[in-house]
């Protein structure tokens, strides 16, 4: 019950396509989940998308599991359902223990805790945490 | 301009002055962030504030580091400035380089971008995602 | 499953009865949506609402189309699914081409992204922006 | 006071350089704003951002001032003053007047309250609503 | 530096100067706060936002200082500075004690923190909490 | 469908189940939510949060009920159905009528309207609101 048509391989236009093949050939593996089908219904904003994410979660200075967690860890802030369970369910192919699992999501409860406590008393940042 | 008073240690109650004497043994400095002194103004909801950060934030099956950078992506998620800042000195003093806060940066910013997309769009949880 | 009755015509007070036949009067359609239907059970708020909805959504100095982009828009950004969904109906009454709300879904997406990268680096606000 | 340094133009790599001469010809103006000398620090994601933002606000279906209301009204809900001055002085050089900019605020404020109304009551999506 | 500018008394409209008018005579004080001097410049929008506050806020089934603390609560939760600090200056006039006023933040903070652990881990509504 | 396995009774730990002896003793119930259940996978995470739940929401100087209705207007505003529904149910239980629930929801959209527009127009914070 998505807002616009989840297309199937034989509705995609040749660039849709083309992105497709690029995300299979990348993940090794056929499978294209609904995010990428919805998105394909603006083929440039789904090749813009992909090839940003692919920038962004590919080799860097920051470890794969890592990058995923901190993935994960901004869907549970805000709020996306999708995206809880879909970068949950990379992070655990990444190496992601249940034990991990339950220490990020105590970590995502008690940072939403503390955020809220410095902005109701309105903490005013300190000297020492002021960039030199 | 914090909406409570900033307590100085001379005007601790003795519960509050056990926490932060706690804070100064645990993190063997002698320095208490504003955080701590206008949560001092309610000694039990200090302590138990405290307590809570110490387990979640100790030992266990993710890194110190990991761990901070969880934090620090939450606080960008929840637009705490307090909390970016004072957990991006913690994250540098355990190692986060600048290549690696501008990577967790992008990181952050390309999930709210997909966490919106996913939510704008209405996509369905694929069965691959979901738990066995 | 809502949290209160959705009402029926015949369950209304006066009050919410009125505010119904000014709703199907204005928008010269007998179909009331579940929103009006929850809101019934608090007569002056939901005369209260209507009114005010009739009012800021009523003609002015954008056009009703680039109005019902703004509040799917904003929908989007605090992942409302019903205001979604509505608001979208409202918008495709209005002209809106499948093209035009991925676009829309683009522009969003894109300014959750931008907007959390400006508050992860706190960019000072130019000069230039500043009012003069 | 950002969490980064503000690059000046001879603090820029080539690649960041490159994507600084690229706004001013697109823009055709010498200024840049603090958002680009901020993300200059990480010149691929100051290049991917740039690159998206000038497919995403480019020519389209939806006309350039739409598209910067639409993008100020996201900034609105996402709580981001410095992207709600920057692209509001965007929106003023594309032609909203000071009327148009109050009609806007007046449907963002609008549209929070109803979507959190929907969200309250936790009103079900009207059959009307879903696509078929 | 607010994004439009504030409107001493000689500026007003006639409108907005009568809702000025009623909102010294119901608060039976002559000062006006900066929010109504901002919202001035749309006098429609001026007299909708005051009319609803003060049916919403007046007199009901819920004791005036709840009203307020549930007011403070979400301005917390939504981060809106402005608002805490306005709404926090009402609460403390009808009566609210900086304990009461550490207790609500409490209670937002740790409703924040259960908040995010039930979304983290999507947990099932009770059929208990159904309604019948 | 939550992210983790909902313990039953037989599958905890000692330590969870200790945590659950006291919740039903507290709360003179058999009935344990899923809330606690889906924590239960992190003995530590459960035992921290019900006492801190137990501190925060217990005698102090604001009554039971104010306390509830606080908690369900910040679940409002954080979209959190399960929390919602659940803090509903326990004010409910406290006395709140369903006139008093639809006067909060009212409160909690308006207070979601104005913060918008303070934002929006990025209202300065009078002097009288800043404390001496």
């Amino acid at each position: 019950m998505s807002t616009v048509r989840l297309l199937a391989d034989a509705d995609l236009s040749p660039e849709a396509a083309a992105v497709f093949a690029d995300i299979r050939a990348t993940r090794k593996t056929d499978f294209i989940n609904n995010f990428w089908r919805a998105l394909a219904n603006d083929p440039p904003a789904l090749r813009r998308t992909w090839e940003s994410l692919k920038q962004v979660m590919g080799p860097g200075t920051l470890d794969p599991l890592t990058k995923e967690l901190i993935y994960v860890a901004v869907s549970m802030a805000n709020s996306c359902e999708y995206c809880i369970r879909s970068h949950s369910a990379a992070a655990r192919s990444k190496g992601m223990s249940e034990a991990q699992f339950m220490e990020l999501v105590s970590i995502v409860a008690m940072a939403s805790e503390t955020n809220r406590l410095a902005i109701a008393l309105q903490v005013p940042v300190d000297e020492a945490f002021k960039p030199v």
